[in-house]
């Protein structure tokens, strides 16, 4: 079925709001079945109209954000009635809705109120749970596709259309039993993950298939009956097991939280160049401080010394971004700390403090664990300073993961 | 002069990806007098002829961002070119530039490599500094408009739009003398700053007025010619000089390093609830190392007294939430480091932890100076984790501004 997707908004293409409603209902309709074919974003006012005879005879369903409220610009309902030749009627239920909303905050109901009570002639009102403007669905007939009218503000548009909308879409589309799956993986490119998955999967029936390429993340997501999904989860397993990050959504955060909870073990952090990305990042979790008591960003040289331990003579020796140093930081921050497992990451940011030898975008990283041998490993991402910084914190998350799992660290 | 902007990739369409692009061109665009009449997206594939053909009669410039990468689904250059009867040829010093960006990355130039380096017969090359695919300029004739495309990630695509794509809009405007400036506020809320500054804005002739309320900070931005905009600065200047953050795009972060550098200062952070974000922000700013050498994320009330030197019975007393844990963790991060001023969080992110006596959002901030009496507040921020961490940081950032400016720190 061919979905287009209008967003009306005179902020959204004066650039002052970002557009997440694409993202948003991008995802939400994949879990349906539905891909969306082309979404427009257009000002307020009556360009709204024009769109919507072009797109009509093109599209199956037409979903509309926007435009539903109080103030002069918000046209559609109307636009879309005179249109389509539907009479508006005032509805006693919408209007109770939007006057004890606007009881509760002391706002008069005025001319404002009764737009927003007007229905068109055969639509379904979709109730609003956090606003006043309702949404409107007007079914397919020999003039139009399905039509849904959403709100714009994302507070009314999710609740709405997880609630109201998405069972009118599942009857739709005829799908009940579809749900969706999502799979992320650390290691390895899109490309030498579709080739490993692809031959198993595409042999299971009904299941469709989608990948996405994260900064060092690949994410799998396909969608079919619980039957298909338990199938593919099984390859997906089997296949790639030490690659394998999370299949129920978590981030490689939650997952090295939840390995280390599981054994009752501590880590904490030693950062040079990521400057307490890693400590943010993991820190971002509730529940984060069950497994982290303390973690370092040592800048300077002789911060490096002074709190880890790290030897002076080996960073005039190796360089201060070298094999050497990070193991000593490592192990420094490991002994300070008493934690289980330590993380260490000293590099080259950039844009400045390269050299022939050591490269913008050449970083150390080292695991010192209590149960095991300290691993250090360079690695290299010449890219801008932020991307460099995230990119090294999710590589050193997934040492990590590897070693509490028990996986090699380095995938031979 | 109508703009449409027409964004390429399955990625987006899915919802996979947020699409900045829109935010960021509306805003950029609008800093040279243009609006972005339509924005379409759409899937990588054949249909961008489609769409193409539609709105060239309609439109005097079009964009076109993504495809036109190495992969077989980046067919923008060929199909564009094929559509509007155009020769590829391949250019040498774009296939240079590849070359020398796969080089680095040891990777090969091949076939992607070569269909990289092909320019339309006509186009104008807008060189990309961080990345391999250039931008193709192909200016107006009798079959097209100005047709600019640019690559898809916004890590290419900013500076390409910047540096190589606004010269040529600035030309085709025929508005040279206009300008644009943005001015950064802490401290106060759109409304505010609003109310302050648009009776004296108002008065001065031909001047574009926008706000825009971020987390923890207003932006004002101003379109007008150089005289226009001098006025404008005059009076942002002369009316809210203590919540002034920058008059030249600088971020908060930005700003204090600034003036840390100036005085010759360093600067230090204990950070409890807000994990590591205080240091990661500032290391995101390139020459933070000559103002920080060490930072401290002390999560467990053990490593506060270890570290910092905070007393167990002040926990004991008033919780490690508290004005007493948060003035020691200031002056004991000061002293450990040797900083001239540290800065110290200790707060309840949530979503769990929270009492009725302190209820999760409530944190407090101390800064510690080695020139000034150590100052303590309570904050009150109850909202999503991250946001928390947000606001927190910035308010943080706020106050070492203020007190290295001799301004009030909190405004009277």
């Amino acid at each position: 079925m061919r979905v287009d997707l209008i967003n009306t908004g005179t902020e959204l293409v004066l650039g002052r709001t970002v557009n997440t409603h694409l993202s948003y209902l991008g995802e939400a309709l994949f879990l349906v079945g539905l891909r969306i074919q082309r979404q427009i974003c257009i000002p307020d006012g009556d360009v709204i109209g024009e769109v919507l005879s072009e797109r009509m005879p093109h599209s199956d369903i037409i979903i509309v954000t926007g435009g539903l409220g109080p103030t002069s610009d918000d046209i559609t309902r109307e636009l879309i009635s005179e249109m389509l030749g539907l009479e508006l009627h005032f509805n006693e239920a919408v209007a109770d809705n939007v006057k004890s909303y606007y009881a509760l905050r002391s706002r008069p109901f005025g001319e404002g109120g009764k737009r927003q009570s007007m229905v068109p002639a055969g639509a379904i009102v979709l109730p609003n749970s956090h606003g006043t403007a309702p949404g409107l669905y007007l079914p397919k007939t020999e003039k139009n596709p399905h039509l849904f009218l959403l709100p714009g503000p994302p507070r009314e548009l999710y609740p709405m259309f997880e609630d109201e909308t998405l069972p009118h879409l599942r009857k739709i589309v005829g799908q009940t039993d579809v749900e969706a799956k999502e799979w992320k993986f650390c290691g390895m490119g899109e490309t030498e993950l579709a080739e490993k998955l692809e031959p198993s999967l595409s042999k299971i029936p009904n299941l469709e298939i989608g990948y996405c390429a994260k900064t060092m993340e690949v994410h799998l997501r396909c969608v079919g009956n619980a039957n298909a999904l338990s199938q593919a989860d099984s390859i997906v397993r089997d296949s790639l097991p030490h690659q394998l990050v999370s299949n129920d959504l978590k981030l490689i955060e939650e997952v090295v939280i939840e390995l280390l909870k599981a054994k009752g073990q501590w880590i904490t952090f030693a950062e040079s160049c990521t400057g307490g990305l890693l400590a943010h990042r993991l820190t971002n979790v509730s529940g984060a401080s069950s497994v982290l008591a303390e973690a370092h960003v040592t800048y300077a040289n002789d911060v490096k010394t002074r709190l880890l331990g790290v030897n002076s003579k080996s960073i005039e020796a190796h360089g201060v971004v070298s094999s050497e140093v990070v193991t000593q930081m490592a192990e420094g921050a490991l002994k300070v700390s008493g934690a289980d497992h330590a993380l260490a990451i000293t590099g080259i940011a950039g844009p400045t403090g390269g050299s022939a030898e050591k490269p913008v975008g050449t970083v150390y990283l080292g695991l010192a664990s209590k149960d095991a041998e300290t691993h250090a490993e360079k690695c290299f991402y010449p890219i801008d300073r932020e991307t460099f910084k995230w990119r090294t914190t999710q590589r050193a998350f997934d040492i990590l993961r590897r070693r509490l799992l028990g996986y090699p660290l380095i995938e031979g």
